[in-house]
């Protein structure tokens, strides 16, 4: 479409990086809905990245509505530069699109010794506590923490109960959602997998307020603020969906396209490395230890992520037929053969 | 018991203003939780903060065992300092005790413009998904956000599907709990409120795997690993109970004392802060406007604490019999009239 070389590359990266990790959704299969932002005019293939506003340990990046795989690693390398030189670094970004998996961003900051913060809003498909009107996107968190001789900790999840992905599973089986997933249009408790593209919604994590649904509520919304408002995107209802034709028109929103929010603190600036991943490696091993319930077995975050990517760097990814045809379908328009 | 007049006035806001939000499980009736603490020798009542290591935008805090009601405010302050030099402040605190609400602390921050972050851990009540091991605390986490002519956005929550103070409310009344609460002692489902003392555990945020349960145990144990890893605190199980003699004898944990993790970022080390708060206000006001479910309310985060403070400084505050008689006996030990 245009992009530089390197760009597309990275793009990619970000891409398979998902699908080795599991977390299919967010892999290639999204490749001709990132083709759809370009044909929607949404995109901009050759963005100049600006830094806007910034002090020593804080940034605002205008991603110059390039595409958010290629923006989001760029905010993290300003973050990184930030916390090599004062200890932390936090770039709130504007003017972005879908950037992709959290934890592939975070994990970068985790090679150079950082502790990585990866967040981002989306389009609303989420209700607040006792409402039904859709304010909140599922709005992903990734925290990623270096260890020693372990692999790193890496907490990475929507701040709903489910993903959408999960929902999608049921809907090809013609199977329910379980309770606490979504609700209906009238904001009554819903087991139908599709209610969503009937004008019901996800629910906030916890699922309804006796099981603390404002709690996930809360953290979603510090994520959009922070991915929003901080960072002068748009947030709330006015943050355009992924890719589809039915986004908000220039001028309409309360600021500039998507935004994300990234941060990195160096382990070093609060205690020397050697003894951060040492201690690390002990809570890792504690947790893994931790005496399991009948049948099954006690993970740290992280950790079947990691599995599934051991296991797929062996016997490949997997690929759905829809998905191939998508891919297909994409190589066709661009002269890419499959 | 020897504090300084400005430590124990600090102590004492720091309670009260718990009470007066609602959140009396954090108020004036864990005074006698405080002065056990004391007996224990575990409280200092004259500590000598240090801070042990720092950059330009992090710091680690020795607490020196003091009473964490000021050990708190003492690293927002100097979590602010570097927000006010270099844009953002980051203090992770070892040796220190319970340190009240998490709100109270993060609102300092607010008032000078800043988001503040505050979070703690906590002795060991909570099992990872999948555990009926107690590994972790209630661990909470506070994100206060500064509006303009909106009051701040207050998110402070445990990071469990309920507080244990509810659970206590529950064991008054001899009411079942519901379910997704705890788990009894071999991780089987249980509404038994009292399923905590008979060996069983608190659940993370979202109950149960289908729940989303690893999502409130990676949010945990990312507020343990902040608190206690990076600071040099105690972690996971080893961390102390808040004041009881079955606590970590010295020697016996994995760092000193209990954590917590405290920062500050200015806003307008990001966009000028009346742009900012401008749309704090468009945000605020657009999520309180949600259409509501049928007979609910939809509310921001730090609502429904800052009507009970409104209502409570009319009224004043509550007092249940057993904290009246709670507080005497401390009067009568220490020699205050009540």
């Amino acid at each position: 479409m245009g992009c530089s070389p390197d760009d597309a590359a990275l793009a990619a990266d970000v891409l398979v990086s998902a699908d080795l990790r599991g977390v299919d959704s967010h892999g290639v299969a999204r490749l001709p809905g990132y083709a759809r932002l370009h044909e929607l005019g949404r995109l901009n293939v050759k963005p100049t990245l600006r830094i806007l506003h910034e002090t020593p340990s804080t940034a605002v990046l205008d991603g110059d509505a390039g595409l958010g795989l290629v923006v989001a690693p760029k905010a993290m390398e300003i973050a990184l530069e930030k916390a090599a030189n004062v200890g932390s670094g936090w770039v709130a970004v504007q003017n972005s699109n879908h950037f992709g998996i959290a934890g592939y961003h975070a994990l970068r900051a985790v090679e150079q010794g950082c502790i990585g913060w990866v967040m981002t809003h989306a389009g609303p498909l989420v209700t607040p506590t006792f409402s039904k009107e859709r304010l909140l996107g599922t709005n992903p968190i990734c925290v990623a923490i270096p260890a020693g001789e372990e692999p790193p900790f890496v907490a990475d999840f929507a701040t709903t109960t489910a993903a959408y992905g999960k929902l999608e599973n049921l809907q090809r089986k013609n199977m329910p959602a379980p309770t606490g997933w979504v609700q209906d249009a009238n904001g009554q408790p819903s087991t139908d997998a599709n209610a969503v593209s009937k004008g019901g919604s996800l629910l906030p994590l916890g699922g309804d307020r006796e099981h603390g649904s404002h709690k996930g509520y809360g953290l979603g919304a510090v994520v959009d603020i922070l991915s929003g408002v901080l960072s002068g995107a748009n947030y709330g209802p006015w943050v355009p969906p992924f890719a589809t034709a039915g986004f908000m028109q220039a001028g309409e929103g309360v600021g500039r396209g998507t935004g994300h929010f990234i941060g990195a603190m160096r382990v070093d600036a609060f205690r020397p490395a050697d003894e951060f991943k040492r201690h690390m490696d002990t809570w890792i091993r504690r947790f893994r230890a931790a005496e399991a319930i009948e049948g099954e077995t006690v993970r740290v975050p992280g950790d079947p992520e990691r599995e599934t990517e051991a296991r797929l760097r062996v016997e490949g990814i997997p690929l759905l037929p829809p998905v191939i045809d998508g891919l297909k379908a994409v190589g066709e328009k661009w002269g890419v053969a499959f």
